[in-house]
This record gives structure tokens, C-alpha cells and sequence, in this order.
């Protein structure tokens, strides 16, 4: 069973995956770029391959776990949580630990091996967020768990491990720390001036300009004006909403749309990048929605100094967000084909 | 100038490091080992390819910046920070910015290019010690700043950019955010318990023995119960110290072999694996010393996984820290020849 523990020291949970246990010769110290095609349990036909599929965008007729999807979702293969258990937290002296339960799935986001999330037509990549809402409400109804976690690794070098495209999610047992911290100082600010934080951001950044990178019907994209990474890029609703799970049907397009372009323009700038990006939203059992606002944050993983940067919570960043979001505002991209003919 | 801005949602200060500016062409998606030899300016012979020298522990009557050292200090090339300046906030909007003021510098561990600091003889890695101590103490006494951040990048991937082996240093008008956290944890433990968490920590360890990696005469060093990361290792001083600028003479050469002989003992379980690691030390300007304890917190690069979990602030490690602990604590090393025959 993976066991949950509680840093007292820095307050962090961490998940100690019991079931992926490795040993020092499993960490190969130059991963190549995984090319799996062969033998990937995530293409069309290979559907036995993967643990019982949970959610999918089928063709009418067609049965669950055979051919005929658009969009699929199974367990992970190799979980970090298990979803059988109890939350309890039980002391060890002055740390705590508690079971690894959970939820940890793979939303699979297309059956074509060789492409990648921005370059499918914005109809689909509606599809892909209207399988995550379905996968975040459902798992929003088990009240062992306390926080969905939706992200999406790309690339070895950002941890992914099967090239065929996907996104993962997490239901968690506790709040992560992040996510907390955030809550905390929204809180605090709409106590201070009676606005959301990120609205009051919006407003000021439109206004400044000089940060934004485009902006959609519903949505503003933008690089943050403390921007820890290289290039990276926040995506946030442009009406004031704290929890993703809440986004209406009439919002999902305008969403797929404004993702599939970040994702394009990163590519065009920065061709191809590894990157993470990670769904930030309210904690769903927080009393108030009116601080916290749901946004995407991405990452692109273009430096190698992690370790440090993690370790002291400090970061270095050798690109100045107004250049980084000029480049980005001036990228050309071209919506992908099937879009257009529809 | 390069500049610090405060992101109010996260409350994290990040270096936008103006003089360093990136462009998107300038990331290589694939960067190789260093291999600088033939330019190296770390190299004994090539001391004008540096700035000035700082501080240096040099055989007597060699001179300044001229061959015969064997630890020196210089300013970093291309400082994240300028040393000039005043540290004045101002607010644009919600946001909050001040100059880029701080110092950068170079602590070069050895005039040899092919060694590690762990390969060093006790007495040599004892000196770089020192050069940490006299460079830590100097900079305590600038009152704009308010922490002096050691660290040390081992290997391209771990963000090292010559392979020259050189710890750094950084000083910082704030304090970061890590840093104050791991405090305001300690002090509300110190309130709680009455006891300084880290000896409280230390003393379960001690007696639970599974998470113990060795020890000597007045350090302790182990895999922490909630590691975020496969092998987190760290290095812990027996007697309570909140700050690492106290480290007594008398207690210099037993921290050297202690890190010399972790970093060894990480060399033969996974073979010279990318690292860093950070001392973390009491903000000195903190009024008390009874709650926080210094110590230095190693984190081998071994997975890849790194945007996910610092966006999230959730780790997912797949090591079970006693199974880590074990591997270390059976490593056999030697002691570096030149300490034996002394």
C-alpha cells in the first residue's frame, strides 16, 4: 500500500510509492525520449492493454475497452494512490502518516500515436476538458478526497513516460500544500480589498498590456508578472469562477480554444518543449468561492536547476516575462485543419 | 539591472535576471555534460578569466589572483544579482518589485578539473568549509541583505554549467520563502513542545535507527521520513545551532568528513549522480535561536518529475526512504588517500 507522510518540518505531504519501488540501479541517469510505438497500451486496438476504461467519447455502437473512442480514460497502470482504504492519520512521534489512498487516472486524448494536444482541432481538445470535468465531478463525490489534481506532463524531460498523448489526475486525501497557500493569500486579500486577487490581476494586467499574450471570448493567457519559469504562461477564466469543476458547457470550447493556442504558440516559439501544465483550483469543500479563481498554469521545463529551486523556494529566471509574452504574442499558429472544415 | 519581483497569489520572490536575458533560440532542448577543459576558468593558470579574486586559501608568498591557491572565491560572471544599490520596495499595482541587489560568488573547491568535492581529503573539503564561513560571515555584516543562500550543482542536469567542481553563493535582500517557512514551523513547535523540532526529530531517529545513514563525532546524517525525493539526504549537526555562520573551529573538519563522506556514499550507490545541495540556515537577522537548527539537505536528480511537483507543491517519491537509508548506510567508500597519510 503507498503510504501518505507529513513533513513537520516544511508541512508538506508526500506520497512514498511503496508499489513503484525502485532501486539506485532503476535510475537510468540518460532517459531517452520514449518511443514506444510498438507496444503502447494507449493506441486505438491495444485496449486490453490498459487497466478498465472509466469514461470515454466512443462512436455509437462501439462497446467500452475496443475501438471506436476519441477519448479514453483508465486507471494508471502503476498508481501512485490506491483507491481501496481509509484516510485515517495516525502519529510516528512527531510525524504523521496516513494510507496512499486515492485516485490516479490517464485521460488518453486521442488514438493518434504522433500528435500532441495543441495540434488537434478545437473540438476535440473540448472533448479532452469535458472528460476531465466528468472524471473531476465524479471523483468530487467521494468524500475521502479533498483535491483533484489535473496536469499534463509532456515529454520525457517533464516526466512523461509514454509518448502517446494523455493527461493524468489525481484525487488526493489532502489539500496539496500549493494549493492551500494560495487559498490562504486570496483569502487574505479579498479580506484586505473585497476583490478576488486574480481579478484585480486581470484587470491591471489588460490594462498594462505588455504581459498579455492573447485573449479569447472567455479567456485571458498571459505571462505572470513574477514568473518563476522561462516562458511560463497562465491561463485564467476571465469571469470570476474558483472552482474548474464548475466551468458551464458554454465556457468548454471557448477553454479547449484558448488551451490548444498556448500550446501552439509555445511550439512555434520553442519548438516543441517539454513542459507541465497543472489545473489550479479551489479545494471543492472550501466554505467561499468569492477569492480564489481557477486558472492553468504551464510550465515549460527549458532549465536544469530545479533541485535548487525546490530546495530553497527561491527562483532564478533569465527571461523577462514582457519579453517572453511578446514572443508569445507574436507567434503565428494555424488552427488545426479538421476545425476549419467543420 | 536585474530585479526582484514578489508574485502576491504565491507570495514567492523570484530573480528576473535582466543581464542574463534569454532569447527562445537560446534553450538547447538537449544539453550536454560540460566538457570545458581547454577554457575552464576555474583551472589554476587562468585566474584572469575570473573576476577578482575575494578570499583564497593560498600556499604563502603566492599573490592575488596568480596560481598557488587551493580554495578561492570570485564573483560570479554572470551574477543572478548586482552588488550595488539600495534594496527600496515599490508596488506596481498589486505587485511588488525592488532592484536585483545581492551578491553572487564562486566558491572553486580544488585547482583540479576532473574531481568531485566528496573525492577531496577531509582537511581539503575542510577548507572549502572555511572559504563557506568567511565568505557567509563577511556578507551577514551587509545589512541590505537577509540571507545568505550556500548551494552546490552537480552535473549539467542539476543545473551546473562548468564542470569545474565550485559550490556558489548567494545573498539576498529578502528572505526566501522556504526559508521562513521551515521557521515559522519550527518556532510554532518551539511554542507548542518547548523543544527545538529538529533535535526532537533527531532524537526519534536516533532511537528508530531505520532512517540513519552513519554518524561521527558531531553529525548526523539521514534519510528524512517524509523524502521528497529518491535518496533526499541530510546532514544535521548532533548539539542544537540554529545558524551555520556559529559552526565552531572546533567543529569544522568533523562537517567536512561528514559531507565528504555522504557524497561518497551517494557516488557508489548511483554512480556519480547529478545533485544539489542547500544550506539551510536561520534567517541570521531572526531574534531568536532556540527553535530553528541548520542543516544541509542533499537532493539527487534522479527522476523527472520536477514541474509537476513544484507546481503542485505535492511529491511522489517511488523510493521508500529506510529502503534508501539501507542502501547508503552499507555503502563502503575510502576515505580520499592524501587525508590517510597525514
Amino acid at each position: 500500500m503507498p503510504e501518505l507522510r507529513k513533513d513537520p518540518m516544511s508541512r508538506r505531504w508526500v506520497i512514498i510509492a511503496t508499489e513503484r519501488a525502485a532501486r539506485p540501479t532503476d535510475f537510468r541517469q540518460e532517459d531517452p525520449e520514449p518511443s514506444d510505438l510498438d507496444k503502447c497500451p494507449f493506441c486505438e486496438g491495444r485496449e486490453e492493454k490498459t487497466p478498465p476504461e472509466i469514461f470515454a467519447f466512443r462512436a455509437p455502437g462501439t462497446a467500452p475497452n475496443s475501438p471506436g473512442w476519441r477519448v479514453r480514460v483508465v486507471s494508471n497502470k502503476f498508481p501512485a494512490l490506491r483507491i481501496e482504504g481509509q484516510t485515517e492519520r495516525t502519529k510516528v512521534g512527531i510525524f504523521t502518516r496516513m494510507d496512499g489512498v486515492g485516485a490516479h487516472e490517464v485521460i488518453v486524448e486521442t488514438t493518434n500515436h504522433h500528435t500532441h494536444l495543441g495540434l488537434l482541432p478545437p473540438e476535440h481538445i473540448a472533448d479532452v476538458v469535458r472528460a476531465y470535468l466528468q472524471r473531476y465531478r465524479d471523483l468530487r463525490g467521494d468524500t475521502r478526497f479533498e483535491y483533484v489534481l489535473l496536469f499534463r506532463n509532456h515529454r520525457r524531460r517533464a516526466g512523461a513516460s509514454l509518448s502517446h498523448p494523455h493527461s493524468q489526475l489525481i484525487a488526493l486525501p489532502i489539500v496539496p500544500k500549493r494549493a492551500s497557500e494560495e487559498v490562504e493569500a486570496a483569502e487574505m486579500f479579498f479580506g484586505q480589498e473585497g476583490a478576488c486577487i486574480y481579478c484585480t490581476m486581470l484587470a491591471q494586467e489588460v490594462d498594462a498590456k505588455q504581459r498579455l499574450i492573447f485573449e479569447n471570448e472567455k479567456f485571458t493567457v498571459l505571462a505572470p508578472y513574477a514568473s518563476r519559469h522561462p516562458f511560463e504562461t497562465w491561463i485564467l477564466p476571465k469571469q470570476h469562477q474558483a472552482d474548474f469543476g464548475d466551468l458551464e458547457p458554454a465556457s468548454e470550447l471557448s477553454f479547449a480554444q484558448a488551451l490548444g493556442e498556448t500550446l501552439r504558440r509555445l511550439d512555434s516559439c520553442l519548438h516543441n518543449p517539454p513542459y507541465n501544465f497543472i489545473i489550479h483550483t479551489l479545494p471543492y469543500k472550501h466554505e467561499t468561492r468569492h477569492a480564489y479563481h481557477w486558472h492553468v498554469e504551464i510550465i515549460p521545463s527549458l532549465t536544469h536547476v530545479a533541485g535548487f529551486e525546490w530546495g530553497s523556494g527561491f527562483y532564478i529566471n533569465p527571461v523577462i516575462p514582457e519579453e517572453a509574452a511578446r514572443f508569445l504574442r507574436e507567434a503565428t499558429t494555424t488552427v488545426p485543419a479538421v476545425a476549419k472544415i467543420r
